[in-house]
């Protein structure tokens, strides 16, 4: 992303706290202007962290004015002293900024199970305050990153009544990724003024195909969540009505920019070195296809063939027999690599050759497509490679 | 095992077909005395190889007299010409053997979704016969390995009025691996005389706690088989009983067999260095258990950090919490390391020390267990790590 972004009416500060090992930038700061409005999302595992409890908590009582991010520390499985340490690290930012405890969220990324260090989080939040600008989208996303390798934007234009308006996004995440209702940390913005019930009704829509559709690793995060503010500071009138073109092209925004994000997450996944498209088509219900394309995505066997760029498919048709589809008829099953039929009738398609699927597994990015001919209904997930880059960085992280 | 291994009544012979690329042994058939008695699981991969589908057709029609197995290419994923190929192996062993093709079994692992070379084991078929004897079970386990590091035999002996009999068994496998109903062939034999019935009955028993319930990388094999032959030849009266102490013993040396053979599986997993028991009791029933235990089981994240012996016990429990137990309340599980108690009361036991996790990661062998608070049922599976091997072996295997 090269174009310059920011949103009216949102304003971003860093600093460094010093919860990472090393000398980054780990703390954000992100204020919504008043009148604003807010719609999130989060994570659906049973041990979520005690800055997603806070900030359902928080959300309940009040539209909030701040979001607190740190990266280096998850604050989860922390037990009661991680709810307390979520709870004074709102109140150090409340007291600084001049605003209630409630009126902030949360947010913790990094290693789970090691107390959150309030104290340096104490130091670092003024200094992230002075910080405080519209520009500040590119250092805030660098900021929020842990194995990531590159930071994560993304943004749509769009007009109301003439006048322009913007979703702007980013997301932190590369391993761990496997989203349930939300992902590691990814926060938009609009400068549109939008009633909260139509601002959480694009984000449920957003999420469901873009990060609620991709998985890394399939190991859902205990931190996952994904925030939408909207400051009105565009002047446009408030989109109110689920009917209008207004929300319309809003609610299309905001899937695009989820959307653009949820691939860079993929794309930047652990050691990842493909980004490959599951197209399940021909089911019975979305459950059914999801279940075949979540099987081929997980399977490390399918996973290391495409590292290797082996198109070893017989790993692909036997993830596909052992997914959890009551009485599958193989003999209609058909699996495709981007234009290439390799499975037709039970086996291996007539007029396949090693040449044709090679030719597909050697592209960084390509579709799997698999036809259960059992019924209409289409589903799809995007997921990566398993390299030796992932076992390194996973043998190795612990920051 | 340096206890040398025979059966009477059971003969096996190796060969050199050329179906492996290496010129390693890669042919075995194993003959079953007449008036012998077989029983048999298989996988239950919708996609399941040819060979399975006309081992369990012969088995309905006859009690085997031969088994025909193959290292090298799994004939799955072939289509018509796959069962054909399949029967045609089973015709030249007949002819070659002097009984009827239905007598037959066919057994096939390797590579998925390449013609069997059907004349290449038309020319070994002559010699694997020259070769048979009682004594040939230790050739025969290094004939069946495909990624596997070593051969793997068990052994169980046991009495009948007095008189001493035995179970031994070979199996294979190291990728691939997480049986449903069996596992990547493993072969089994008594000599005992026992009833079919009675054989099944507990084969059937036996294949649960072992085959069933170990996981390498969660990608349940098209070819997974597990065969028990007994030959009735040690002269002892038949088991028809199975309220009978010498079923009861009988099923015993059994399960021990296939436990024996499953721990091997496990501990020469694809690149594995650790083998580890997921134990999870109080769980309201075994489905709930089993899908705690799978779940932390099939993690990559999990399974880098055993990898990196390291305590990141954050893992295990976003896994636990992932893991699809409807309204599971974390404050009533614990997660121990063998001795150590790492999670109590939703977080970070008060007691546990990063010295105390890192000492039982240490060990080669250890368990995670898992206490749901919800219910009395327990359930152990056994996996192992991800290592750079496993990506090394799969990223590189085609043969």
């Amino acid at each position: 992303m090269t174009e310059k972004v920011s949103i009216t009416g949102i304003r971003l500060g860093v600093a460094v706290a010093g919860i990472k090992t090393t000398d980054r930038k780990d703390l954000v700061v992100v204020e919504l202007a008043e009148g604003g409005s807010c719609a999130a999302v989060f994570t659906r595992n049973a041990f979520c962290a005690a800055p997603v409890h806070v900030a359902k908590s928080h959300l309940q009582k009040n539209t909030p004015r701040y979001l607190l991010i740190n990266s280096g520390n998850a604050n989860a499985g922390t037990g009661e002293q991680g709810m307390q340490d979520a709870e004074s690290s709102c109140r150090l930012l409340a007291e600084a900024a001049g605003c209630k405890a409630e009126e902030i969220l949360p947010f913790s990324t990094g290693v789970i199970g090691i107390n959150l260090p309030v104290e340096k989080m104490a130091l670092a939040i003024p200094a992230a305050l002075v910080d405080m600008k519209e520009s500040g989208w590119e250092q805030a996303a660098e900021a929020i990153m842990t194995t990531d390798t590159r930071p994560k934007l993304a943004t749509s234009h769009f007009e109301i009544d003439g006048v322009g308006v913007s979703v702007t996004g980013m997301a932190k995440g590369s391993g761990m990724i496997r989203p349930d209702m939300a992902t590691m940390l990814a926060y938009l913005a609009t400068d549109a003024a939008v009633a909260p019930e139509l601002l959480q009704s694009a984000l449920n829509v957003a999420v469901e195909p873009s990060f609620n559709s991709i998985t890394v690793d399939g190991d859902t995060s205990t931190n996952d969540a994904c925030i939408l503010l909207a400051s009105g500071s565009a002047g446009t009138p408030p989109i109110i009505d689920q009917g209008s073109e207004a929300y319309r092209k809003f609610s299309t925004a905001v899937s695009e920019v989820c959307l653009a994000l949820a691939r860079e997450i993929v794309r930047d996944g652990e050691g990842a070195t493909k980004l490959v498209e599951v197209l399940v088509e021909e089911a019975n219900d979305v459950a059914e296809a999801r279940e075949v394309a979540y099987t081929i995505a997980h399977s490390p066997l399918v996973k290391t063939a495409l590292f290797a760029s082996d198109p070893n498919w017989g790993r692909i048709l036997a993830a596909v027999g052992r997914a959890d589809i009551p009485q599958l008829d193989i003999d209609r099953v058909e699996i495709w690599l981007d234009e290439v039929c390799i499975v037709r009738d039970g086996g291996r398609a007539g007029d396949y050759t090693e040449a044709a699927g090679q030719s597909v597994m050697d592209r960084s990015e390509f579709t799997i497509r698999i036809k259960l001919g059992r019924g209409s209904v289409s589903s799809r997930i995007l997921t990566c490679d398993l390299s030796y880059d992932y076992v390194k960085i996973n043998a190795e992280y612990r920051t």
